[in-house]
C-alpha cells in the first residue's frame, strides 16, 4: 500500500495543572486516511494504574500503519497524567484523586432530560443524519458549556470532560482498563449485544442502558435513550450506530507487550467487524465466550480482617463450596484456626481478585460471574 | 442533684476488623435516668481527621453528668477507628477509604420505596404512636437483613450500618464534623428550619428532604417522606418529631477544649429547647445568624494548578470582585504573574477552604454562602 | 512422642498505641521443653507488607508441634502491626513510617563502644559462659534504659527496641522478609559463611560485621566485636555462637501455604543443624547454592521515568548486554522509540524487580548478584 | 539607577522524570551586574510542603530588581517539583519520596577523606585564591562523576545532586524551608556564629561541622574542613569565606505574601552584610535573639497514642513543668483520664510542634530549645 505521510498526525492536550502551575500533557494520535467511515476514539489509563491499555495503543498505532483507515481513529494514551504520577509506596494510587476520593472515571456528562427536550423539537420525517448531527452539535455545546462554568468544576470532572469532548464526535468509543489482578472481561451494553463475538474476550458483561458515570455509558447512554424515544414518538426503528466498550485487558500494575499484541489484534478484529479496516488479516478469534448479566456480576465482601491466600485464579469455574481463599489468623496459629477457609457462595468464575493479602473487613475480594451462560 | 450512680453506661462495639485481624472497637456512652422523653443519638469523627467533635462529646457528658435527662442520649465518639488512624505523613487521610476512595459518610441505608409500601399498609386511624414503633421496627430490620448479605458489603458501608443501628433508635441525631479551614455552620432540614434558631451557630444551610447518603438524610428522610406520604394519603397533618442535623464544628485535624466547651454548651442549648434537659442553665445564644438554602451554597474550584495565598477568612463577608486568594508561579516570580488573583464572583461568605497552600486546577478552594439572608 | 501440655506458650506485648489511644498488640508463641539448648528468635513482618513470613511461622509452629526442642523457640509473627494496617490505595505502606518515612527495620540498638568498655573490663581467665551472662545483661540493661528515656523516642525506634528485648536472649535471630517481586535469598554475616549450606535457600549475599541499622546486624555485631575484641586482648579464640540472618521469603503483597510450608523446612533443617531440633525428618536440601558479596550486590536504577515491562525473572542469569526492560514512552508511540530497552551492564542475577510498571527517574529496578559464585 | 536589560536571566533545568516520562523541570533566576562579589545560591521547597520560601524568593527578585549586585545571586524556587506534587488527601506528602520514604534533603554528595588527600597534595605557599578554585573544581567534578554512574542513583540523590552541582559554584547557600507549625529559626554552623546577628530571625541553632546529608551541611563542611587542615597543615589560618545556612520560614503547607516580604528583607539585611547588595536600605533588626547548640535542640515524643490540643505556641518561654499539651482519651470520656496532661521536662522554647491532633505513639509533639541563651 502506498499512504500518504501524514495520515497520522500528533498533536497534546493540556487536561489540568499541578501544583507547580504546570501543565499536564496527553498526547493524541489521529489516522485519517480521508476515506468515509466511523469515528473511533480508544483511550487507556483513566485509571493511573491501568497501563496495559498504553501497550495495546502502541501495537494499534503500529497495525493501523500498515491498514487503510475508513473514516478516523482517535487514540488517546495515558490519559489521566494525574493518575499515573500520584505514587504511594511503590505502587501507584491511581483509581481515584487522592486529595477528595473521586473515582477518575466517573464525571463524565450526561442529562436525560437534554435527550427528551431534543427529541420532542424533532419533525416526523428529519433525515436521521441530520438528527445525529443536531444531537452532537447539541451535546458537545454542552460539554463546552459545562467546563466554563464561573465557579469551576473538580479535576477529575475537568478531565473528564476535556476527553469527552473529543470522545463525543466518535461512533465507536473504547475505554481501555484492567482490573487488580484480572482475566480480560468486556462490558457491552446489552442493546450492542453482537458485539460480544466481534471481539476476542471470553468473559463478556452485558450492562443496562443506565448512566452511572463512566465513559462508556456516557457515550452510549444519550443515543440509546434518543433512539428509543424517537421509535416511541414516530413508530419507527432508528438506529445511530454508536456503540461504546469498556475493556479490562487483565492486571493492574502491569506492561507486557506480547500480551497487548494479541489484545490490539482483538480491537483490530472488531474494527473490521465495523468496515474502519478492511484488511482480511484481521478476525475475530474463534473462542469460547462467556456471558454474565450486570446483576449477576457480583462481589464477595469480606466479613473478617487478616492475611488472604488467593486459592482460585481469575477465569477458572468455581463450584459452590469450593474453597476460593485460605484466611491466616495471627492470634491462633497453634491451633487450627489459624487457617481458615471462605467458600464459594454458588457456582461462579471470579474475573479478578484484590491484590493485596492483607485485608480489613469489608474489602472487595472477588468480583465474580455467577448465573453466567455460553454466548 | 442526686442521681443513680449507674446512669451513666460505658460499652464498645466492634465496627471493622484490621488487616492483623483484631477488632476495631468504638465506645459508646448511654446517660438514662428513666425518664420519659426523647432518645437523643450524637457521634463525632465519621471522617476521621475531623476529631474536635470529641472534644465536645467530652464536655457533653460532663454536662450531662450533671443534670437530669428525660429520654436517653447516647454518646459515640471516634466512630470511625479506622478513618482515624489512616496517616498519610503527617496528616490523617480520614475522609474516604484509602483502599478505594468510599466516602466514610455515604453509605447508610435508605429506601424510599420502603416508605411508600409502609404507608400503602397503614390504616386510617392507627394511632401515631403505633406507626412510629411500627415504622422504626421496620426500618431497624431492615438495617440488619443489610448487614447479613451473604455477600458481604464494603467496609465503609459496614461501618455506617452499624453505627444506624444505634440511630435508628434516636428521635434527634447529631452528627458532629469539621471543614477543613472552617468557621461553624450547621445543615439544617428545610422542614426542621425552626431548629436554627435554637443552636448557637451562626451559619444554617437548609437542605431538601433528598438522600444523598449522609447520617443526617438517611435519618430524617425516612420519617418526613412517611410524614408527607401520610399526610395526604389521610389528609391530615402527621408529625413523628424526628429531627437530625450535621454540625461543622471548625476546622479538622485541631483539637481545642475551650472551643469544645462552647459546642458543647450550644447542643446543650438545643437539647433544653427539646426537653432532654430541663436545667435553666443551657439556652440559645442571643446571636446573629446567617441562612442559605443548599443551591446557593457553592463550591469555588481553581482552574489552575499553583500555591494560594488564602486572603479571606471563614465566616468573613465579601463583597464581588474582592480578591479572594493570590497564586504565585513560580515561572513567573520576575514578573507581575508572579502573583495572580482571584476574585469573588458575586457577594458572599465563605464557610471553608483548602487546608493546603499546593493545589491542582480544580481543587475546591472555597465552599460559601451566595444570596444568604438574615434569620 | 508425649509432649508436655504446656510447652506451647502464648502471650501478647504491647507495642505501639494508635491515634484511637489503643494498644497494638503482637502474639509471642514459645515452645520449650525444658532440655538445655540455645535460644531461637524468629520474627516475621516487621515491614507490613511483607506477610509470607506470618505463614512460614505458622508452618513453623505445627512442625515444633510434632518434635523435642532443645533451648527454647519464640515466634513473634505480625510484628510491625502498624506497618501491616497502612493501607494507601488496595496496597499497604508497610516498609516505612508514613508520617515520617522512617524504615521500620532500622531503629534497633547498637553502640561499639559500650563493647569495647565491656571488653576492658574483662579480666584474663574469666569463664567464657560467664561472659556471654554478663554481656546479654548490660545489653539488655542497656535497651531498657534507652525506652526509658525522659524526652521518648521515635515509633519506629520504640517498637524495634520493645522486639530487640526479646531477641536480645537469643544464640539464633531469624527476621523473616520478603522483596517486592522477589526470589528466595538470604543475607548472611561473613563470619557465619558455614550456614550458607544449613539453610535451603539459593541465594546467600555475605554481609560484613557493620551497623547499619536492621535486627540481624543489631545481634550479631556486638557479640562478634566482642569476639574479636577479646581475641585480640588476650591472643585466644573466642566463640559466643550468636548467629542472626535476614531471610527474604518470596514476594511481599502475597501470602501462599504450600511455598510457607518449603520455607519453614529449610528453617527447621538449619534449626536441626544448630541442635535445636534433633528429629532426623529435617536436613538441608541438597540444592546449587550461589553467593556474593555485599559490594557486588547491586541496585540498577533507572534514568527516565516511564512504564516499565519486567524482561528477566528473578533468580534468572543474565548475560551482559541482554535486555532486562523495555520502557513504553507514551509521547513516540507512533516510532521505535516507543519502546526502548535497558540493557545489563554486566552477567547478573537479579534477586528481585520493582513491583509496579510506572516508574519515577531515579527508581531501584532490579537489585541483582554481581560477580557471583557457587557455593 | 539603570540597570542593564539582561542582568535578570531565567532559565530552567530537568531534575527528574515522571511515570509519563516528561521532564519535571526547575526554574533558576539569576541576577548578576558584571560586578566582582560572591556567589550567593537560594533554593526553596526541596520539602514539597514547605512552600513559604518560594514567596520569599518572589520577594527577593523584586528587591534585587532594584538594587546593584555584587557578585552574583542564584534563586532557585520549587526546587523539588516531584515532592511538591505528592498529594495524599488535602496535603502534601513532601518531606519524604513517597516510594521508599528517603528524605528528599539528604542526598547531597560529601567525602571527607576526598579533603584530606585534596589537602596532602597542596604545597606551602599556594596562593588561597588558586586553592579555593581547585578545590572546587574538583569538588563540582566529583558531582559530576557521581551523576555519571552506570547503575544509576536513586531519585532523591539525582535530584540533590543536580541541585548541588549549582549550590557549589557558590560562597553563600540559603536553604529555605518551613517546620511543620513553626516559629521562624535558622541552622548556623557554629563557625559562622557571627552571621546570627546578621539575619533577623529571633531563633539560632549552633550546629557542628558533622555532615548529616542536608545541603548547608554539604556546602559548609568541605570547606571548613580544609580549612582546618590546611591551617593544622601550614600552622596558618585559612579562611575560605563560604557559609552556608538552612533557614526555617514559619510553618509548611501555607504561603502568605506578608511574611514574605519581611523574611526577604531578612535575607536582604545578611546580604548587606557580606557586601553582596550596598543599598543602605537593608539591614539586620535589631531584635532579640535566642541561641541554642544542636544537643540542646531536644525532640519532645509521645509514649501514648490519642488526641492531642498543642497548649504552647512556637516561639513561647515554657517554664518546667507547665502543660504542653492536653490528650483526649476517647476510652474515659466520663473520668478525669479522658484529658490527660503532659509536661514541659525543662524549661524550654518550642520552635514547631506536630500538624495535627491525631497522634501514634512515638510521635515528635515538639522540637524545643533546652539551655538556651542570649545571644
Amino acid at each position: 500500500m502506498n499512504f500518504s505521510s501524514n495520515r497520522l498526525q500528533k498533536s497534546h492536550i493540556s487536561v489540568a495543572q499541578n501544583a507547580s502551575g504546570r501543565n499536564l500533557n496527553v498526547p493524541i494520535y489521529r489516522i485519517n486516511d480521508g476515506l468515509p467511515g466511523p469515528t473511533v476514539y480508544i483511550q487507556s489509563s483513566i485509571h493511573g494504574a491501568e497501563v496495559q491499555g498504553n501497550v495495546v495503543i502502541y501495537h494499534l498505532i503500529n497495525a493501523l500503519k500498515k491498514t487503510r483507515v475508513n473514516g478516523e481513529v482517535i487514540l488517546v494514551p495515558n490519559c489521566n497524567p494525574v493518575g499515573t504520577n500520584i505514587k504511594a509506596g511503590e505502587y501507584t494510587l491511581g483509581r481515584f484523586d487522592p486529595v477528595n476520593g473521586t473515582n477518575w472515571n466517573r464525571g463524565y456528562f450526561y442529562d436525560e432530560s437534554m435527550v427528551f427536550k431534543f427529541a420532542d423539537n424533532i419533525a416526523q420525517d428529519t433525515d436521521a443524519n441530520d438528527i445525529k448531527i443536531a444531537f452532537r452539535n447539541m451535546w458537545r455545546g454542552a460539554i463546552q458549556e459545562k467546563l466554563k462554568q464561573p465557579w469551576g468544576l473538580g479535576l477529575a470532572q475537568q478531565l473528564n470532560l476535556r476527553l469527552q469532548e473529543m470522545a463525543v464526535e466518535a461512533d465507536i468509543v473504547l475505554d481501555l482498563h484492567n482490573g487488580p489482578v484480572s482475566t480480560r472481561h468486556i462490558y457491552i451494553p446489552e442493546y450492542a449485544k453482537a458485539a460480544a463475538k466481534q471481539f476476542s474476550i471470553p468473559h463478556c458483561i452485558f450492562i443496562p442502558n443506565t448512566f452511572a458515570g463512566a465513559l462508556d455509558e456516557a457515550t452510549f447512554c444519550p443515543w440509546w435513550t434518543l433512539q428509543q424515544t424517537l421509535s416511541e414518538k414516530f413508530d419507527q426503528q432508528y438506529d445511530f450506530a454508536v456503540q461504546a466498550f469498556t475493556l479490562e485487558m487483565g492486571s493492574q500494575e502491569v506492561i507486557d507487550f506480547d500480551e497487548g499484541k494479541k489484545d490490539a489484534n482483538s480491537i483490530m478484529g472488531y474494527l473490521a467487524c465495523k468496515g474502519v479496516v478492511d484488511d482480511n488479516e484481521y478476525r475475530p478469534a474463534d473462542i469460547q465466550r462467556i456471558g454474565v448479566y450486570l446483576q449477576d456480576y457480583k462481589t464477595l465482601y469480606t466479613n473478617f480482617g487478616g492475611m488472604v491466600e488467593y486459592c482460585v485464579k481469575p477465569g477458572q469455574r468455581v463450584a459452590k463450596d469450593e474453597i476460593m481463599a485460605h484466611v491466616l489468623n495471627i492470634d491462633t496459629l497453634d491451633s487450627e484456626d489459624g487457617k481458615k477457609h471462605l467458600r464459594a457462595p454458588c457456582d461462579l468464575i471470579p474475573m479478578l481478585h484484590f491484590p493485596s493479602a492483607s485485608v480489613l473487613s469489608g474489602t472487595q475480594l472477588y468480583k465474580c460471574f455467577t448465573n453466567y451462560f455460553e454466548l
